[in-house]
């Protein structure tokens, strides 16, 4: 059997790996595919607490499986902190960054606090350039804009959610989108709900910078 | 309470170790800024070629930098890659999984093969289970059907990017949003452009299993 | 000097390293065989004592010296042992598992009590499906059978130790031998000793499930 | 006691901790099953073929599972080697010394030698100083002596094996035990079977230097 | 030759990967800019203090850097400190060395001691068979020797430095040079400075075993 | 303190753990003799030879047991050098910085030319700030400068060497001492030789920026 699993190594050098991975295994050789546990350590200077480690853990372990078709439970991430005196860059010790808050938690907050209409709570988690972007291409940078814009559409509005997906751009943006459905009254008192939105929104160093908003409010008045 | 935290760990960094590095601490933050250098080893089975490298290496270094205010240059990833008579699990040795797709190539090649009307290469990326949900909520689960429905709504649309997001959920799938704007003619022969749109795709085993549109549309043609 | 040292190397890479490994070196190279030096890391979660570390580093010593003929000095294994927020698998924190006693001990503690005719203390080390065969081939699984099997045999009988040997088997059992010399009296009242004795023992989840034994009491009374 | 280290490890994870992962822990384990994935890391000189680093895949598994009860499957042994030219001690390229031969092949020959009586083959496994003790406690150093310790006792025997267990020992030797039942012709040309027997073996670089024999031989002869 | 090397490391990088990464690569020099970010990491037992991991920290980056060009704000050292139940060698725990002292406070505090003739101070840094050569190549072993050597020569003289240099050798010894210029005044009165001097010292285990002189007094004093 | 340091790490040794490992540590020097065995590791991206991965091997062995007293041949060094493709900063990946070339080399081959007359070869290894400063303070910038300074002193002089010290600093250069001894002819053609000097060197990125020189030449000259 050894033997066996020497040949299958030789042929995976030769021809299979130039045929890029189309890897064909029979059931006698004892192989099955994609059982490979891809192992992450991270090294880091200590600072971080139990919740910002278990965010890292996921963001980790997601990031392998974004091109590793492991099973989650075969994705291991091992967290090495440093003291700083046990790390050193161009000689010098440093200093840890204090943590991002959690992108996912922020937009909750902001979306929270908007529902409610506590403008000032929402605003402390703006950054100043903050930009939101609403259905028709409505851009506005102030929140009492966006009440001014809603007050003749409907008189109250709450969210469902069904879901939040969050990620580190490329660039310096951590990016969230919310998505779930709306209810609420129109003016004239009768009630809306189920109506599909998507929210997006860019966070740079924990402050909201854009939001941009879809929904299906006009599709579903247009409807007879 | 992240307050707290920076300042314990200020405590037990001696008045004599400040000095000597000559670091320069406010009490109002207690974090110097940002100077960490944070390092990321990835092992898995070789195997996977530059591109797919390159694809983890962006995932795990944003990984990082979802949680750590680290600048992207500060940010190493090394992939050590071991041939499979170097790793054991169990005391046997493994074959690597070939590589998952790029989910945004994916969805790309989809959203191409559908303006140009290709089903046959769009319904090849596509899951059995595939799901797919338009403005005002209508779900439909094959191609033809989505052709039906735009019929009466317009000749052709096309669509210009702005961006593209993904990402790996916790769950079995990749999640990809594709957002920018449509243009096209309607029925009647008059043009549309620069209508938003923003499309959510989950994608599991390199096949799109769900594809949720949200879109501008009605809001336009609701506009006077 | 360096410049025979590379060409040293280069050897290595083409005729040296084909022929597998006889590799001839000339006193002036400076280089003599078997001056390698091995480094084992072992990374589990944080909880183990003093004691059962001291096992792992001796169990990972021999691992490497059964294959590679390094002296014991050359051999440098580090546990690296992290707190249980550190270390992710699937994206969750685990709990170690409470090290295995060790079983050389165990095996101890039983003969200790069964010559000391203890047998309750010795019934506590035992699995459910205990199982001992004695000379003969005599299989028994209650110790009190074995009290009985001894009666015509001898008064008594003591165990004086050679030396023990220990090892995880490739399957769930770890094995445990036992060797040394027996003395003791027949019923005659005549004494005994110097007997050459060896036991077997599988041990699983910390409870001896088998034991086997040998030794030359037949041999002995069969002599003139 | 290693009941208190047990609960000592809970107390200082703290109750957030435990809800946050839905650890259920009872009072009386302690720990929750055992679900800790050890991994191992080998450096070593490169030199070793698949046949070698297999043995070394399978030792260093069993090394951690001696002590930490994991499932074969979550133990991860990953092997670097390394080129000379990137491994110094006291700042000197070093050679790696050719892998011990498998322990348990060795005494395989030895034993099928012996068997067929080919005492050339057989004498050279031995070491200068090797040294058997047979039934009895006879000690003979050549195995001619054995032929003729054997005669007035079998025509012939040969052995049927149960089971092989092999370990390095601290010190500088290999131990091998081979165990199974002996089958014969006895002088007076009645035959025999199912005699349970174990061998012994210390092994130093590579050649035999201490056979012991226990079998249930003279046990079968006395039975009536 | 090396320049060769390099063009066949461009050569196995695609011309796909170059535009990938938007390398530019002039055919002069084979390689861009030094991008490099080495990392070093060192494995010692613990018991080292914030001091003394900070010269392993500046040795350690200087080291890699005396080789590879890269700027020291890439060059990063993670030290890993284990326990002594982490960490066996040969099966072994060990017992970390006391470090040894900063050489070149040593050589300060001798120099300091020597100007101000605190004969016992300077003493007790010195090995038993201390040796110094002064301008001339007098060799002198015994302090009180100096004296009288320089009595003929001046009243006084101190010293201004103008740099260190230390440095561990390939042998046991650390040398540290001393460099700057001399002050003093002439038997007859007269006064001089900016006098160059450079001066060589060996420490092994922490004394002095040797002192080396060089300066431009004869030269100084020889112009008209 | 160093003292009270140790007592701390005895402190939390426990007596079981001493009597365990027969340590035997005397209440007077806190630590038993040096026994560590530190371990360096480098990660470098793939593009170095075997000569400058033997400077990097001797430079980190140096650089640890410049603070640590382990004999060199217990201080080991693993070079990881990694393909392109494996490593990531930024999401980026990097071209390896060419190596330094030897200062030491370069020293010699300068010294060679300059004892030569060779003043083309010399100059190719200047910076073109390059200032070198001769005994009685003499700063000069070019090479016929030093001809000129030279000819009224000797005729010529050749160099013995009887040591090269070589080290990074921390800031760009590289410092390296030559010394030994001059012979030579004066103007009168007498002759001289056994004359001690020290040259003190800074490189930059491998061309020579600072050449500073002492030696006997006014003591000798003085001597009666």
């Amino acid at each position: 059997m050894l033997h066996q699993k020497a040949s299958i190594s030789i042929f995976h050098i030769s021809i299979i790996f130039l045929e890029r991975y189309e890897i064909c295994i029979t059931h006698n050789t004892g192989f099955s595919e994609g059982v490979e546990m891809p192992i992450v350590e991270l090294h880091v200077l200590n600072g971080y607490d139990i919740e910002e480690k278990q965010r890292l853990g996921d963001a980790l372990t997601n990031a392998v499986r974004f091109v590793v078709p492991a099973a989650p439970e075969l994705v291991t991430v091992m967290i090495h902190d440093m003291p700083a005196e046990d790390y050193y860059r161009g000689g010098k010790s440093r200093i840890p960054a204090r943590a991002l808050p959690d992108p996912i938690a922020i937009v909750k907050n902001f979306l929270v606090a908007m529902e409610a209409r506590k403008l000032e709570i929402a605003r402390d988690l703006l950054a100043n350039n903050f930009e939101m972007t609403f259905p028709g291409g409505v851009v506005m940078h102030r929140l009492e804009e966006l009440i001014v814009w809603a007050q003749p559409r409907y008189k109250f509005v709450t969210k469902t959610y069904d879901g939040f997906d969050a990620m580190q751009s490329n660039g310096d943006a951590a990016v969230v989108f919310a998505r779930g459905t709306l209810q609420g009254e129109y003016l004239d008192g009768s009630s809306f709900e189920s109506v599909r939105f998507i929210d997006r929104f860019e966070m740079i160093n924990g402050k909201i910078v854009k939001q941009e908003v879809w929904n299906d409010m006009a599709e579903i008045r247009m409807q007879p």
